[in-house]
């Protein structure tokens, strides 16, 4: 079967990227909005019989939902096989239970939308936190891409001594992964609660890595708060200025600049959401799952 | 049934109109958005067994949908009876047919997601064009509220000697019931095609009506284009200056602005959309019909 890529807006990069890997062809589209804000899509490529893959990473995702399901639901009407949605950032995973009476749980609501027009779905590393796998919440065949190989590879090649440095305890299994791919050593911050506002922060073994660059690893960087704090703890350990690497650029207000300008030497993501400080190129990981949807849904016609 | 109604941002006037009318109470929510652009919805009163209306105008539809599905997702999961949703103005009915191959049909796509969360509709002057009615298109229970008496009435109330002026035949059928309930007389203006680019146009019997206040009205000023363009064949027919009168404020970039300036008296609109040209409140006509739907879904439990 034939595969047509489509950008959604913003995401033209991905999908030359993703057709270029795939030996496959980029769809022309046209989605702009009326002078009234409502949104107009039209496909002016042949989809009929076709796979069609749409690119569309999902950070601010409130205004980019509509243009998206329109854009699956004329693939649909125009002929096309099955849509794949390639979203390399999810939206809506923080809110995965009821924290508080009267709030509802939008990751299982935002779930059931994607799943009504889109055939599949392919993402890396979701914030899954008291969900064990995003099969619990979508209908639809789905693939999570892990990025941690890829963030081990970029630190081999680019930085010398690393030290791999998780902000809490939390961050310990995911931190330690990245670091024994990456040949390097890494410590946890400990917090040592001393009274009911005095929490004191110890670096393991500070005095053993002096020479050593820091590299902090996230998930996703929004706020950035996490980062900077810890920043300020190696910055007053005397450490040398860290590293930081996110999989997501979220970087909500001025995040980035206020992270930039907290002590790091270098600030550093993967080209899940476009942003200046993409530096590690995660496209090549969607390659095998596009090709297995392919699969499936030949088996289906 | 109890009612509780719930206005999303910008629907607050709306909101506490209809509890006054009902006899209701106001529900009361925090929406908001999270730094990452994500929407956050938490409702903080109690509505079980109740039926709960969202007030939310669907002008710049894009960026409500999410909060506004959140939200009656989040009340049923409440125990809500039902949620009925009064949009005084409905997006995407413009796009009721493939016009172009590649299109799709929005209004049909936009109905389906609506329906898949709200159990009952309400909306004013709806733009049906090729479809006769929003059954066509929506699965659930809908209702349509006219403004035309409420607009007839104003033009009575505040202008002396009216005349209703329809910017095409197109407009006949509206602009003679509106003038009708009016007790004032109506022309329709005529296109005289002189060739390919030159079109004339001629007001009938314009010099009977020097001394009347013409009055243009339309069901959705947008652009103004087509109304800024009437007010122009007016002026030069050496009319007084005309009052415009628009069921829906959507008012697109500088279009308000642009109106006033065209050499109009007053530029007047119903309160579908928040807007500072609202003067004809219109909110008593969804009144029997929210009660209506109360019935309905009082039936089924």
């Amino acid at each position: 079967m034939k595969t047509t890529l489509f950008a959604l807006p913003g995401n033209e990069e991905l999908a030359r990227l993703l057709a270029e890997r795939l030996g496959a062809e980029l769809g022309e589209a046209a989605l702009r909005h009326f002078p009234d804000g409502e949104s107009y899509v039209r496909i002016l490529s042949d989809v009929k019989g076709k796979k069609v893959v749409l690119a569309c990473t999902l950070d601010r995702p409130d205004a980019k939902l509509l243009p998206l399901y329109f854009l699956s639901k004329v693939a649909k009407s125009m002929g096309a096989a099955c849509t794949c949605l390639v979203a390399p950032y999810l939206a809506y995973m923080r809110q995965d239970k009821v924290f508080k009476e009267g709030e509802g749980i939008t990751s299982e609501y935002f779930a059931r939308l994607i799943s009504g027009f889109a055939d599949s779905l392919i993402t890396v590393d979701p914030h899954l936190h008291r969900i064990s796998n995003l099969d619990a919440i979508y209908d639809i065949p789905t693939e999570v891409v892990r990025a941690a190989s890829h963030i081990s590879h970029w630190i081999k090649e680019n930085i010398q001594s690393p030290l791999l440095v998780g902000p809490d305890s939390e961050s310990e299994q995911w931190v330690s992964e990245v670091a024994k791919n990456a040949n390097a050593p890494f410590i946890v911050l400990e917090k040592i609660r001393r009274g009911d506002r005095n929490v004191e922060v110890s670096i393991p073994q500070v005095e053993a890595y002096q020479n050593h660059t820091p590299v902090l690893v996230d998930d996703i960087i929004s706020t950035a708060r996490t980062m900077i704090e810890t920043v300020g703890h190696l910055r007053q350990a005397k450490m040398r200025p860290p590293v930081c690497i996110g999989v997501h650029a979220v970087f909500s207000g001025n995040a980035y600049q206020n992270l930039l300008g907290a002590g790091t030497s270098r600030v550093v993501t993967c080209n899940t959401i476009p942003h200046e400080s993409n530096a590690i190129d995660v496209s090549d990981l969607y390659i095998e799952f596009i090709e297995k949807f392919e699969k499936m849904a030949f088996r289906k016609t």
